[in-house]
């Protein structure tokens, strides 16, 4: 039995999942937060156990150490060759990666290149990949991007009507994010439904903090709502998703601030926040709803976005054989799933009332009659994450 | 027979249409360019015939006085005072007008306090409208507001998931344009189509140099994609439409440039110019498609941003009956016309390829076998001015 390791490393933070593979099994997850601050902590949970302890984390290197040593410490393993991949999640694998790959200098270099589309991801990300490769030298390394799903996107979809020089010298365009999770939901979604993954027409709908909408056609994303960064799209927990680029330069002289300074509101002070004044957290939001006209106003918008980019994608893909929901919000909230399959009955889809009132396993929550099969499934980023390791495994060995 | 004149001014322009009402007959229509710059010209077309000199026209105060003048001379008018309403487009009325208006001195000042949601326009037109008051003091005098069709959109439909104080203290929220032309159209579908205009769903494709799409539900103004300001939305000769706000801050630093230098790229070096290299108009952008990549790719997005946007609305409305063509591009170009449906085939919807092959009329394009009628129909936002003039003189009467 192998030990794969998969990794979210973020500036101040490192998220893991330990599984046994090819069984797929959990073996640990856990938590570093607050890397390079005070008050640093580490949780992990194992085995029906929790580890929660306040320990010194001075940078990445050491967390990672902390990390191994745990590993022992709390019998996961042995050995550490016993670990035979890390895969590493990052965001931004611009025009160079349309898959997962293992880790080599040239890629390090890239990665490194690509830090200005995505400078808080990136470098923290690269941080974790060189920590692990000097610890685990026998280990093999694999880069899974955010973006790889994506880069399937026909032009016609990627392309901004924008001057064709700023795509030609600065790589500006579509590139979308949580590919990971769209991959492998679309996936599920068509195993759930016993079909060919190639032959669906799917709409995977990853409701979260961040949220984005992809529509997969003959087995590759043809679509998705995130654009050139994560800003765009639908409205998210605390960003604005799409406006209108005039309202940027209105603000920005407005408020007498600079673009970056706007784009850190845009990213961090819109959304679900910025409309409801209430929380940035929907199951706020919701309950807030009835008694404040902004937060149900929060609400109705958020559903209107989905409802739209599901018609834009129904429209671009000449028809739609089932729609997906994940993530937090996706998993979990029946009253916003209601609100969005309510909006879709003119397409004939109906809703099982039962099986979409439960949350976090996987189900078709759409009714018998529906025309188009609505579906929840839990999202996995870390599983596809350890799959991707172990496939590229198979292929060096 | 009263005459009633429609307006447009423009910074250094004046177009004009001369209407005999209730006829709704064209007496004489015309433009006044390069106001106030070198080689200033008036071309006047009317019963058959054709002026067209140049003539000194130091500023829109003397183009008015050379127009009427010049009416008397063609022998359009004997007597001022059979000019009985001027009707002036407005772009900007921000939340302040619904619908038209009679123009007195509170309406005049609301458009110059507005003149920062359309610094190139408002102003232009203030000056056209103070100078017609003056000169015709008898004629009823009323403003007509591109985005005044666009008030009845739900707050669902027009507010941005940005921080919400920016709506309340500088009324940053989507306004829409071109809502003359989209009421005027969609007014004339249900004319054609023999229904009543408050039962149907109607989707307008204004497709001009500037463009965008309009979702009329329940006989008003449901959604559009034209935003803040007319930069948002589809794809169109010169401006970019939706883009990643990302994206502006990104080349703003890239390049240099500031904000307003950054809108001016966006509203005038992007869209169709912008991707294909060759032309910001439509029917060089065909012609070149074959053996020109880049403009092949801006037919292709020009294409995707109209569907895509037929299926947003679709999906936001819960249906549509009938889908409109308008404007240069609508009302006559076969070859878009024909792309847009054959990517709605989904929906039922087939071509009338000899109707479709027409242009300019209005008529119905879709087969008779369509599920849903779509139709080109010609614009005329100078013959809604006028109408609006006509129907407010009796109110004042």
């Amino acid at each position: 039995m192998e030990k794969i390791l998969s990794i979210n490393s973020g500036s101040s933070s490192l998220k893991f999942k330990l599984f046994a593979m090819p069984d797929e099994k959990v073996l640990a997850k856990g938590l570093f937060d607050r890397i390079g601050i005070d008050n640093s902590r580490v949780t992990i949970k194992y085995d029906g156990k929790k580890y929660d302890e306040q320990r010194e984390l001075k940078d990445h290197n050491q967390a990672v150490h902390v990390l191994l040593s745990l590993f022992k410490e709390l019998k996961l393993i042995n050995d550490f060759n016993e670990i035979t991949g890390v895969g590493h999640r990052v965001v931004a694998g611009g025009e160079y990666f349309d898959k997962s790959v293992i880790v080599d200098e040239d890629v390090m270099n890239k990665i490194d290149e690509l830090a200005e589309y995505a400078p808080l991801h990136n470098p923290a990300e690269l941080v974790g990949i060189r920590v692990f490769k000097e610890l685990l030298p026998n280990a093999v390394s694999v880069a899974v991007f955010d973006t790889a799903y994506h880069q399937t996107m026909p032009k016609t979809n990627y392309m901004y009507s924008i001057p064709y020089e700023w795509y030609e010298k600065y790589h500006v365009r579509k590139y979308g994010a949580h590919g990971t999770s769209h991959r492998y939901v679309a996936h599920e979604a068509a195993k759930l439904l016993d079909k060919p993954f190639e032959d669906l027409k799917i709409i995977t709908c990853h409701l979260g903090a961040g949220a984005s909408i992809c529509a997969t056609m003959n087995g590759k994303s043809f679509d998705t709502s995130m654009g050139f960064t994560p800003l765009a799209g639908i409205t998210m927990a605390t960003r604005a998703g799409d406006i209108d680029a005039s309202l940027v330069s209105f603000m920005m002289e407005k408020l007498q601030i600079n673009s970056s300074e706007m784009i850190d509101i845009l990213n961090h002070k819109a959304g679900l926040i910025g409309i409801s004044g209430v929380s940035s957290d929907m199951r706020d939001v919701l309950a807030a709803a009835d008694d404040n006209e902004r937060a149900q106003l929060a609400v109705d918008i958020f559903v209107k976005n989905v409802v739209k980019y599901i018609g834009s994608y129904i429209a671009e893909m000449g028809g739609v054989d089932t729609i997906v929901f994940t993530a937090g919000i996706g998993e979990n909230s029946t009253p916003i799933r209601k609100l969005v399959m309510e909006r879709l009955a003119y397409l004939g889809i109906t809703i099982d009332e039962e099986e979409n009132s439960k949350h976090g396993s996987a189900g078709v929550i759409s009714g018998e009659d529906s025309t188009i099969k609505v579906l929840r499934i839990p999202t996995n980023e870390e599983l596809m994450i350890a799959r991707d390791v172990q496939k590229l495994e198979k292929e060096v060995k």
